[in-house]
C-alpha cells in the first residue's frame, strides 16, 4: 500500500510546539509519509529559529521557505503572505503532497491554506473554531472555510466550526497536540534544569527558591501604535511586585517592534532586578518551567491551553485570549498596571485542578490515524 | 467634510459588470470619493479587456496591476494570488483609502480581501452568502470571514452570512447592482443592434428573424481534466438543435484551456453554421441579447441573477450556480448532451415571470450610501 | 570522487536547442551530475511546450518554475524577471549546485543569472560576446559581467568577452552546441519526414517537389509598436514570390503579440495559398528542414549559425543578428518588402560553402569536461 | 516645454548621501521635474531609516517600495531583489518617467536597472566604472551594460566604463555628488555639534578633547562566514589603542548579521570604554566628523572619496575598497589586528592634502544639467 504524503507547513515557534506531537506520530505511522516545510519566522533568529529546535529533534526538513518581509507596518504582513503563496505553491508542486496541514491562525498560516486549496490539495486545518481578539480571528475563521478537514481542540471549538457550516464528518475534536507535550511534565517535581544556565538570555538572574512568575505577552496587532503603551503597563506591574521573573520576548507580528521596543526603552530606564529575559526555550522546558511557576502572566494562548492542564494559575491580560474556552485556572484582567498587579497576588495563592477541556494527552495520534484515513477530498459545500 | 476613500477593485470582465453601477454612484456621491484598482484578467485581451470597456466608461483609473501568471494548472491560480497581494499591498498603501469593495468570489479577489484585511483597512464584500459547487464556494465564504461590512444580493444570502457568525448590523441585502444594469432594458422592444457588426467574433452568422440561443459556459475549476469533455456535452447539444446561437468565450480559470481548446478542437471537426462566437460585450448590450433571446445556456450566474429579473428562460448546466437562490426562469440539468437538448426544447416555450429576488434595481446607489455611513471598523469577533 | 552537481536552466524553446548537447554530456560526463530546471515560456504550450521535448529526450527535470506573466507590455517582461528570481533562489537553495549554467540572452535568462551569482554559486555563461540589436543586447553583456566562466561560440565573442574585462583563463571558445546538432544532418540526402504528417500546424499544404523556403521572424521588443508592420512587410514578400513556405511563430517576447496578431491579420485577408504554419519542431526536424530548404529567411539567429555550418543561404532581415559574426552564406537585408523578395531570388540560386566559424560539432563534450575541471570561484575582478 | 520626469531610486543610507545634491538639483531646474522612490533598506530602522532624512530634507516621496526579505543568507538577497523589481515595474508605470537613475552598485540597485531597462526607459547609472572585491563588483559592471547614460565619479572609472565598450557620447566624468556635501565642511574649524546629545547611540562617552577616531567596516558578502572573524580583528586593534572612538553600525548584506552579532557579541565580553556606536548620522554632520577626526578606519568608500577631498587621513582594510583610484589620504592594511593597529598609529600622525580626484564639488549641477539635455534612448550596442 502507497503511502500518504501529509505536507505539514510550521510558520513559527509557537505553531512548533503545537504541533510536534503530531509530526512526530506521522512519521512514525505505517501508512503516512511525513513531509515537512518550515517557513516564514521558524526560519529567522530574531523570532527563535524554530527550525533549530525541529533539527534538534530528529525531523527532516523537505523544504525551507523565506518569505517574512522587513517592516515596520502591516504592509510587511500582507507581502509575507503573498510571497508565501508564490513559494509554497511550487513547494506543493514538487512534492505532490496527499493532505497538506496548516496549524492555527497567524496570518502566514493564510498562505498555506491558500496554496494548498488553490491547487486542489485537501487541507486539514489544526485549531479551528477558537474565538481571539485580533487579526488571527479573521484568519482562523477564513481558514476553516478554506480547509477540508478541521481537527479542532475543545468542544466549544468544534459547535463553533459546525456553526460555520462544514459538514459533521469533517469536524474532529482531537484535543490539542500542545497538551501531549504536557503528560510528562505532570511527573515533574521540582525544576530539572538550570535556566540562566540552559538558555542564556539577558538580565538578571534572581534566586528561585521562593518561586517565580512567568510572563509572555504578545503585541495585538490591530491597535499597533498601543502595543508599546500596553507591554508599558505589565512591564511596571511586574516592576512593583519584585517577585523573580521570568519574560519571554515575543513573536514576530505586524506591531512586535511596538512591544519589543517597549520592553527595550523601560529597561533602559528602570533596573528591572528580578526580571530575566529569554527570547526562547523548548516546549518541554517551557512547559516544566510553567508547571512550577505561581503564576503565568500575560495574553499567550498557553495560558490557556497547556497551563489549564498543568493547573498552572494564569493572569490572562486584554482580550487577545478573548473568548477562547477557559478552565478555572484563567483570571481575566484589563491591561492596566494596579488590575494586573492585584490579579497577580489572587492568583499566586489560588489552588488550582486540573483540566482536560483542551485534551487528555493523545492528541498527535489521534490526527495522525485520521490523516491516514479520512477520505481524500478537495471539493465541499456550506451545510446551509 | 472631508471625503471617504473607497478603493475598488475589479479583476475580471464579470466582475465589472456586478460593479458597475456602484462605481457610478460612488464617483457621484458628494462624501464619497472614488479609487479604482484595475487588476488580474480584467487588464488582459485573452480574457475580453475589460479595462476597455471601464475607460469608456468614464471612470478614471487610479492603478493597473498585472499579476496573472500563464500555465495550465492550479499552480498558476495560487501564484496569482499571491503576486496580487504583493501588488495590491503597495497599490493600499499609496491609495490610502478609507474602505476597500472586492467584488464576488473568484480566486484573484482573495488578494484584494487578504492585502487590506492585514493592513487594517475596513473591507466590504459584494455577494457573499451564496452557494455555488467549485473553489469559488471556498474562496467566497473565507472572504466573508475576512470582511467587515457585506452588502448580500438576496434574502437567501443574507440569512447565510448571518449564520456564519457576522453580526447582523454590519450584513446589507442591497440586491445586486448586475440587476440595476437590467432596468433600461426592461423596455426595449427588439435588438436594438447588430451583433456581427457591433462585435466582430467569429464563426457563422445565422438569420435570427425566428430567434435565437445565447450559451455561456464556464470551466469547474476542480474537475480541470474533464472541462474539455464538460464542453463537449453542451457542444454536441447545440450542434443537433441547429438553432441560431450566440457562443460567449469562458474567462480565466485554472481550467479555462480544456474550455477553450475544447470549443476549437470541435469546430475543427463540425462546421457549426448556425453558430457565432464571441469573446465579449458591454454588459447592456449582453442583457440586451439575453432579453431578447429564445434561452440562455450554461453555467454563467447571469443566468440566475439577472434573467431572472428579466424574465428569460435558463438551461443551468451542472452544479455550478449549485445552490444559489432561483426564480422560476431556471431550469437545471446535468451535464449531458442528451438532457441539455431537451431543456432547450423545453425552456424556449417557456412562459417567464419577472422576478426581484436579486434586487429592484437601486443596488448601486444604496450600497454607495451605505459606503457613506458606515462606521469605520476593521475588528469583528465571530458571533457565537 | 564525489560528482559536480551542474544545475542548467533552460527557460525557453530556442534555448533548449542550444544547449540539449551539453545536457547529454553532462548526464553522460562521470564526474558530473546534471540537475535541470524548466522555466518560464519553455513549460507553456502558447510557445511550443519545450518541456515535453525534453521529456521526450529522456532528461529528468529537478524543477519547474512558473514565471511568465501575461501582458501586453514589457512590464510583463520585468515582472517575468523578478518571479523567476524569487522562484530560482528556492530552487538553487533546494538543489544546492556546485555551477549554474545559463544559456543565451533572452530576458528570463536574467533570473538565473542573479539568483546564482547573488548566492555565491559559480555561474557558467554560454553564447556570450555576440552582438544582436535590442534588449538581448544588453541582457548578454549584462550577464556576462555576473558570470564566472564563458563558453562562447565564435573567435569573435571570444574576443568581445576579453575586452569586457573578463580574465582569459575564464573564457572558453568551445563554439556553439546547437552545431552538434547539426553534424548528423550534413549526411540527409532528402527529408526523411513528411512535415504535415508528423507536425500539424495550419494553412495550406504547398507540394515540396520543386523545394521550399523556411521563414523564422521573432519580433524587435524595443520597437513594440512596429512588430506587427514589420511581419507584415515579410508576409507580403513571400505572398508574393508564391513558393511553398514554412513559416515558424515566433517565440515569446515583450512584443510577440504584434507579431503574431501581425500574421492572424494578413492570413483573414490574405489566402497565402502555399504557405503552411507551424508552432514548433524538434531540432533535429528542423534542421533536416533548413538543410534542403532553397533559402532560409527571418531574423532568427539560426540562420548565422547552424545554417552557416550546414551551408543552408540566408536572407537576414533587419538588425536583430546586428553584428552577430556571419560566413558567407548570410545576406542582410532591410526590413522592406521589396528588399526582401529581391535578396530571396539571389539566395535560392546561390552556391553556399559550408563553414566552422560557430564550432565543429563537438561544443557539448568540450563544457561538460570543462565543467568538470573548472576550478570553482564565484569572485572576480574587471582586467583593467 | 513639458519638464522631464526624472526618477530617482534610493535603496539605502549611503546611496542617499551620494545622491542628495543630484536631488536637489533635479528638483530646482526648471525643466526637470523629481520622481522620488525610496526602497529597500532606506526604508528599515534596522539600516537607519534614511527615509526619515530623506523628509527631513525637505523632498516629497513618490512611492515606497518595501523589498527587503529578512534571512541570514544570500538567498534573501536574491528573493530581495527579485521582490524590488516587480515592485518597481508597477511603480514605473505608474510614473512614467523619461530617465530613471540608479546609484552605485548595491545588489538592490540591480532591481532599478533590470526594471527600468526591460521596460525600455532610458536608464542612468550614477558611479559605474570602479573596482571593488565583491558582489558589488559584479553588479556594478552589469548596471553599466544595461545603463544608457554612465555619470562617473573619476577620470580612472570613465576610461573603464569606455573599455566596458560603452560610447564616449554616453559617458560623463561628473565627480561623485557626495562630495558637494563635503564643500561646507572645508570651512568648520571644530566639530559644531556634539554627537552624544544629537545621535543618542550606545556605548560609553569617551572624552574628545584630544582627538578621536571613527570606524566603518561593512560585512564583505562573498565571505559569509568570515565576516565575524574580520570584525574581530578591528575590534580588538581599535581596543588595545585606547583611543576615543566612533564605531558605525554597518548597513544591510547578505552578511551583515556575522558583523552585527561579532561586534554584539565581542561587546559582551569586553568594555570598550573609548569606544561610542551609532546606527546613523546626518551626511553632513558625518561628514563634518570625519573632517576633525585623526583617522578613519574600515573598508568604507567614504574613505576613499569624501576623506581624500576633506584631506582625511584614512586606514583602508582588506579588499572591499580594492582597486578604487585612491588620494594620497590611504593606507591600505590586511584584515588583521597588528597591521590595523600599526596603520591607524601610523595615519593618525600623518599629513595629507586634500584632492580633486572625485570632482570639484558641483556634482549634483552637472549631473542635473546632463539629465535635462541628453537624448532620449534605450537603445544601445557595444562599442566593439
Amino acid at each position: 500500500m502507497k503511502k500518504r504524503k501529509i505536507c505539514v507547513v510550521v510558520t513559527a515557534r509557537p505553531s512548533y510546539s503545537r504541533v510536534k506531537t503530531v509530526l512526530k506520530a506521522i512519521k512514525q505511522h505505517e501508512h503516512l509519509e511525513l513531509q515537512l516545510v518550515v517557513a516564514a519566522s521558524a526560519l529567522l533568529q530574531r523570532y527563535g529559529t524554530a527550525v533549530d529546535f525541529i533539527k534538534a529533534d530528529g525531523f527532516k526538513i523537505n523544504a525551507k521557505v523565506f518569505s517574512v518581509l522587513e517592516g515596520e507596518n502591516t504592509t510587511a504582513a500582507a507581502k509575507t503572505t503573498g510571497l508565501g503563496i508564490l513559494e509554497l505553491s511550487s513547494v506543493f508542486e514538487n512534492l505532490q503532497p496527499d493532505i497538506v496541514v496548516t496549524v492555527a491562525d497567524r496570518f502566514e498560516t493564510m498562505s498555506t491554506a491558500i496554496a494548498a486549496s488553490y491547487m486542489n490539495i485537501p487541507l486539514a486545518h489544526l485549531q479551528g473554531g477558537e474565538v481571539t481578539g485580533n487579526i488571527d480571528e479573521k484568519v482562523r475563521h477564513a481558514i476553516t472555510k478554506l480547509a477540508d478537514y478541521h481537527f479542532v481542540s475543545s468542544d466549544d471549538a468544534y459547535q463553533r466550526v459546525i456553526k460555520l457550516g462544514e459538514e459533521e464528518s469533517s469536524v474532529y475534536n482531537t484535543g490539542c497536540p500542545s497538551i501531549d507535550l504536557a503528560v510528562p511534565v505532570l511527573k515533574s517535581k521540582a525544576l530539572s534544569f538550570n535556566p540562566y544556565q540552559k538558555y542564556g538570555g539577558v538580565g538578571h538572574e534572581p534566586d528561585l527558591s521562593e518561586g517565580y512568575l512567568v510572563v509572555m505577552q504578545h503585541p495585538v496587532t490591530t491597535h499597533i501604535q498601543e502595543s508599546r503603551q500596553q507591554i508599558e503597563e505589565t512591564l511596571k506591574a511586574i516592576d512593583k511586585l519584585k517577585l523573580p521573573t521570568f519574560w519571554f520576548w515575543p513573536n514576530i507580528d505586524a506591531g512586535a517592534d511596538g512591544t519589543s521596543s517597549g520592553i527595550r526603552a523601560y529597561r533602559e530606564y528602570n533596573e528591572l532586578k528580578h526580571v530575566h529575559f529569554f527570547k526562547n526555550m523548548s516546549g518541554e522546558d517551557f512547559l516544566e518551567l510553567i508547571f512550577h511557576c505561581k503564576t503565568l502572566v500575560g495574553n499567550s494562548s498557553v495560558g490557556i491551553r497547556e497551563a489549564s492542564f498543568l493547573g498552572v494559575p494564569v493572569v490572562n491580560i486584554g482580550d487577545r485570549q478573548n473568548r477562547r474556552q477557559r478552565g478555572e485556572n484563567v483570571l481575566d484582567v484589563e491591561c492596566e498596571t494596579i488590575a494586573i498587579s492585584k490579579a497577580i497576588q489572587t492568583q499566586i495563592k489560588a489552588d488550582i485542578p486540573q483540566s482536560q477541556i483542551y485534551g487528555q494527552g493523545n492528541s498527535g495520534k489521534r490526527i495522525a490515524e485520521l490523516l491516514a484515513q479520512v477520505e481524500l477530498k478537495f471539493h465541499k459545500t456550506i451545510c446551509y
